[in-house]
């Protein structure tokens, strides 16, 4: 038997349905904020990872899918949505589109190579949005207002949105050292990556899962003491939009983001939910002015974020939210009989061609096994018919919330059944 | 700049919605005819493939993108749907559940390496159901009729529907006889790929877009004439199911498919709208008993169909079939002066949190222009907010169709827009 590669999964009927509403509730939302789909390939040139996520990034260095296709080129899964839809931004010169800034939401596959475990998959979905063109402060507070709402409508209770800024270009630079300066004596005590870090990207130590228990991670220097006036001043236009709308977070000075090219406002939505286990954070987002143009586009602000959604499922469960899927069929047309067959499949044709959720068994099963199956598909009308029924051309048909049975016309069916609803 | 790779795609805003529609109405007929959705993963072990798809078609021969993982896997971008969904049957027992024949449907990208070309792309977008555990012929009549409503409901109105047999074990082997011993004489005359498939699986001959002018491709024997007699009957009673509800055909005997899977019914459905290109097979599908358990299953019937969304917006578009797509907001908040802008936020917010699709400006712009975006989002309602209406807590709300203002306080807007509807 061939199994499916590690770090994948299939999502079969009983779970299908609670991604199909999420992703609806998550849609539906987008085009409230009047956020609009975009749809970019799996695979990209490697080069756009590369450029577009940072080359210092464990996605990069570690956890890409990447591969040489027929035609010599290097290619990658994508890891993540940002750089793939500031590509498709560029290419497409949608910054010369009248709509401006360019919102966009996202659904579908990310790729990484990490041990797989609860929550980490190698192959996951991202729901994401993007608004490329505005530094308007109430933007970013659209975008976080979004993220957390739709957690909210979905029933999460237990929820945590964590700020902060990263500041400005001069800012980052001020406090990169600042950070080298402080870690520098306690260097040989931080982990390999971190000593590495310490020389790339030194505020990616304070993402560290391994050093977060040293003590000079307490005292770091902190990005809020070597904010620029400016940078200052574009956070709390931020915070005082996310007070306006009442929306509540907590600032952590610490929060950083692990890819390169965030900058200015750094969010992340963590569930607090007992039994969602170690892992907490549900998504994160944040400013990345620049990226455009180093992706070869003009100068343009942006600002966006992501969310897995295998882990929203884990955090629907770990708070026990009952979606409200509707997974029933209007009708079950049960055939007594051979001969009854052929006209109880006419009957179930002309009620899905009529609108109706309709299904019928194609097993030869037993009467009463055909029942069965109708009660498992929660049908609200069972329809029979037999050779007494076909004789007569009426069908019987049964409304299973009251019991009320009644003898109809074959052609009188589907105005029966949508009359009484 | 970086651009995306050969034979891929960006669907941007104002197509996306396009195929966001035509999923929605595949989805909600699905549902209609009880069948389920099923997620498989983007890549699976190649071996998938070479056994579930054949190792002589040319997909698995020359078309797929193949490659080694980090862990020394070889893995596949699922160039088709149907061997990952048996797969998926397979591994995850579906053929215990109680609910039979699994009826299942899927929609995602597929990937085979060929030439680009309008209509032919390296992604590509599939559609498809799946209905394993029956060999009732009213099952291969319902997964037809699907097929066909699909679309139809879109208002395609040039639809050609083609069906065939290509029999079972019995039948195949004698058919595959006479097809040898018929193009024998003309070996040297057939193309390279021809004389293999001469060799491998002959049927396949029938199918030859290079050779299809050759003189003896008229006088081949056809698989009809080959059948057992339980072949022959299981194939009457298809056609004579699909007579029963209505669902037009042409038996053409030449059909076979270019995959190794197929027995029994085969079909395709093809567009003759004019300036529809040279490229006129929207889907196609058939039966394949014997797959479950070529991938290791119990011996299970199963028979499915697979559509491009790609093709089906070409013959939309080839038969200016007009979908019905909604993108107009709620209401535009216009803010004028700086003052204004924050309340502005606060307004569109409340609106949103309330179901109402609303957007306002992120650009500083002037109020004309702000006007202008609100046309072009095609805004039911327009709400101003000046110092004014600051001072006195209302707005002005301007009902565009026609053309009526009033002012409203801030805590009516809501309800006042949603009681004029």
């Amino acid at each position: 038997m061939i199994r499916l590669p590690r770090g994948t999964q299939d999502i079969l009927p009983g779970d299908s349905e609670k991604w199909q509403y999420v992703e609806q509730v998550f849609v539906d939302l987008c085009r409230r904020y009047n956020y609009q789909e975009i749809r970019t390939p799996i695979f990209e040139h490697t080069e756009l990872f590369e450029r577009g996520v940072g080359d210092t990034t464990d996605i990069v260095q570690k956890e890409m899918y990447t591969f040489t296709d027929r035609g010599d080129r290097s290619l990658t899964l994508r890891p993540e949505g940002t750089a793939s839809v500031v590509r498709a931004f560029v290419q497409n010169k949608l910054f010369g589109s009248n709509q401006q800034p360019q919102k966009l939401f996202y659904n579908g596959p990310m790729f990484r190579y990490e041990r797989p475990q609860q929550g980490r998959m190698r192959q996951f979905v991202q729901l994401g949005i993007e608004a490329l063109g505005s530094k308007d402060p109430a933007i970013d507070a659209e975008v976080i207002s979004l993220a957390i709402n739709f957690y909210q409508s979905l029933g999460l209770k237990s929820l945590r949105l964590v700020i902060n800024t990263l500041g400005d270009k001069e800012s980052r630079e001020q406090h990169r050292q600042a950070l080298v300066n402080h870690f520098h004596p306690y260097r040989e005590e931080l982990c390999q990556d971190c000593q590495l870090r310490l020389d790339k990207n030194p505020m990616r130590v304070l993402d560290c899962k391994k050093d977060k228990e040293h003590p000079a991670m307490q005292t770091a220097p902190k990005i809020l003491d070597y904010l620029t006036p400016e940078a200052k001043d574009y956070f709390e236009k931020v915070t005082a939009y996310l007070d306006a709308v009442g929306v509540e977070y907590v600032i952590d000075s610490n929060l950083v983001r692990g890819l390169d090219y965030y900058n200015h406002t750094a969010f992340e939505i963590m569930s607090a939910a007992s039994g969602f286990g170690s892992i907490t954070t549900l998504s994160g987002g944040g400013r990345y002015n620049g990226l455009v143009e180093d992706l070869g586009g003009p100068e343009t602000a942006g600002i966006g974020f992501a969310l897995s959604v295998e882990r929203l499922l884990m955090a629907l469960e770990a708070e026990d939210v009952e979606l409200p899927l509707e997974q029933s069929l209007d009708a079950y047309v049960v055939a007594i009989g051979e001969k009854a067959e052929a006209k109880a499949f006419e009957i179930t044709q002309t009620l899905r061609t009529n609108g109706l959720k309709a299904d019928k068994d194609y097993l030869k099963k037993k009467i009463k096994a055909q029942f069965k199956a109708a009660d498992r598909n929660q049908a609200a009308y069972v329809i029979v018919i037999g050779e007494n029924e076909l004789t007569n051309g009426q069908v019987s048909i049964k409304t299973m919330t009251t019991g009320e049975q009644e003898n109809i016309a074959f052609d009188q069916i589907v105005s029966y059944i949508k009359q009484k609803g």
